[in-house]
């Protein structure tokens, strides 16, 4: 029996990987997860992630005692994405009795982007896009200490209406509202397209760029009944408009400028997820993140992500380094990164 | 006037890079800098480091108007390094007006570390230890937003004895106390050779694993005239044996263990280093690292680190992936990870 996946059908035809041969595999970047005219970073992360997942069942069925999901995904976004087909190609670079790494890229006909994709454009001349190593290893084979670190976020999150103080998330997804939280509306609708698959929530107060939280539930295509799964989550660790509608504040006041400054674009530059710890095959309905910004300085910012289940375990960690760059470089013709 | 670096002449030799032709170079990795018998994941980092910076000087000296320097390094730890020859190989993945970005690779004769390596070894087959993707940028293109972001160190450091609770570094670094600070001799010098190769101190009441903090002075082969520079800030990214004792301490708990207990080895699979500021070009006297642990589950550990200087500014933010294990898996013939 096939179990479909908690993260429903769009995402899950969003982000399908299908063998061309042993290392080969294509994917198709869609229209619908960009940020303006680029497929947003942690929606090619995800098919990145699905790659390692398909290559190991594909190519490695026995490795291991059962999948062999990431633990550890370095990538390195080398030039703009687009809509259209893309090519993957795997290296086994290691392959372990507790650990094993791939080299991964994603390359994407030379023009495409700028002018009509189409499914014979991988046969074209590649130019690589995405790269970088994912290191997968088998739940079986995690073994060794486990302890507790006593590490919270902090500042601590703004206040649910429970009496510890957390979220009571039915009744936030309910009314809309909990304790200091409230649903959001995302600025740019049209420009960050990507992020609009998501249900977000986040303190009425408005918080500092060194600490901006926010409670999700996974809405692909607007599907209502989605939950989030390892995939989506590697989709969730690039998606952060609040934080991003912080820094298009700070650099809407250095330019001067009123709602147009606020037109930014945030490539991501390299991206690194640690997983601590794998959803269930049911997936989750709500993930917490906290995101952190330590310094921002000539046009380059740093992003942490921390996310946490509802029951409080954190459930990945991920960093970027990101650009602070015009709208217009999202749309024009010359990547220039 | 070739200026001498900062970090001393020991050091300088330790990481010394030597072309071989326009894409391969050659580096010796030292025994002085390593754990147990294995090289320090972060001294082999800064070799990378200053692979970038000698590729760019050697192969590309007029792609921009001053030295490209990295602003993330994400590296991979595929196999144990041993003490001996290496062979760095470079691939120009992407020139860029803005970054470009490198791959490289550490590789090492296969027999390495089970005989005596000479320097002839490097003819021998070679394999993989390290991978990963180096980014850099000269400073005069990194132009756009500069913007305060409120992050601080929470919980806050120790106190030190100024006004404002900051430590008096020159009274810290004489008498070896400072506030709530003070000088600390390091637990297994022997085993953790390569962590003896600074001056640290770290608060006398113990803190928890979510926020270790030190503040350090670089002691080189016990050079007191050294001082940090930014590759020597790359060893220091993976050099917090504070933190390492406090896993140290729960593993010896969970195994019912005594003082054998503590005897582990912290190998990283993979290291990731976002560079926020140039340290100026006679280094630093002083770093402070605050280190956090978010979770340790299965053997397996996140750390973070960040990095400031004496005047409060971030330097870098690094984070890895480690693993838990006993001791003897350094020293073992058979390196399983």
């Amino acid at each position: 029996m096939v179990v479909a996946p908690p993260h429903g059908t769009a995402f899950e035809a969003a982000i399908q990987v299908n063998p061309i041969n042993s290392h080969q595999y294509s994917a198709y970047l869609r229209q619908d997860w960009c940020i303006g005219a680029v497929p947003h970073g942690g929606y090619t992360s995800a098919i990145l992630y699905r790659l390692a997942l398909t290559h190991f069942a594909h190519t490695h069925p026995l490795q291991y005692r059962g999948p062999a999901t990431p633990i550890a995904m370095q990538l390195t976004f080398l030039r703009r994405t687009a809509v259209g087909p893309a090519l993957l190609n795997v290296q086994d670079v290691k392959i372990g009795s507790r650990t094993s790494t791939l080299h991964v890229t994603l390359t994407q006909p030379k023009q495409s982007g700028r002018g009509v994709g189409s499914e014979g454009a991988v046969q074209e001349e590649q130019e690589l896009k995405i790269a970088g190593y994912i290191t997968v290893s088998p739940a079986h084979a995690e073994v060794g200490l486990t302890a507790p670190t006593g590490w919270a976020p902090l500042p601590m999150p703004a206040r649910g209406s429970r009496p510890d103080g957390g979220v009571d998330l039915v009744a936030l997804g309910g009314s809309g509202r909990d304790g200091e939280w409230e649903r959001i509306q995302l600025p740019f609708p049209e420009f960050r397209r990507a992020t609009q698959h998501v249900d977000l929530y986040s303190p009425r107060q408005p918080t500092t760029m060194a600490a901006v939280d926010q409670w999700a539930r996974f809405r692909p295509e607007g599907d209502q009944t989605a939950r989030w799964s390892n995939e989506a989550l590697v989709y969730l660790t690039d998606t952060f408009p609040l934080a991003l509608s912080g820094l298009d504040q700070r650099a809407a006041t250095a330019e001067g400028g009123g709602e147009a400054g606020g037109r930014h674009w945030y490539p991501t530059v390299a991206l690194n997820i640690d997983f601590k710890k794998r959803l269930p095959a049911t997936g989750e309905a709500w993930l917490y993140s906290r995101v952190q910004t330590v310094s921002v300085r000539g046009g380059r910012t740093d992003l942490g992500v921390t996310v946490m289940d509802a029951a409080g375990q954190v459930v990945a960690v991920a960093t970027q380094v990101g650009l602070v760059v015009s709208a217009s470089r999202n749309l024009g013709r010359r990547p220039k990164l």
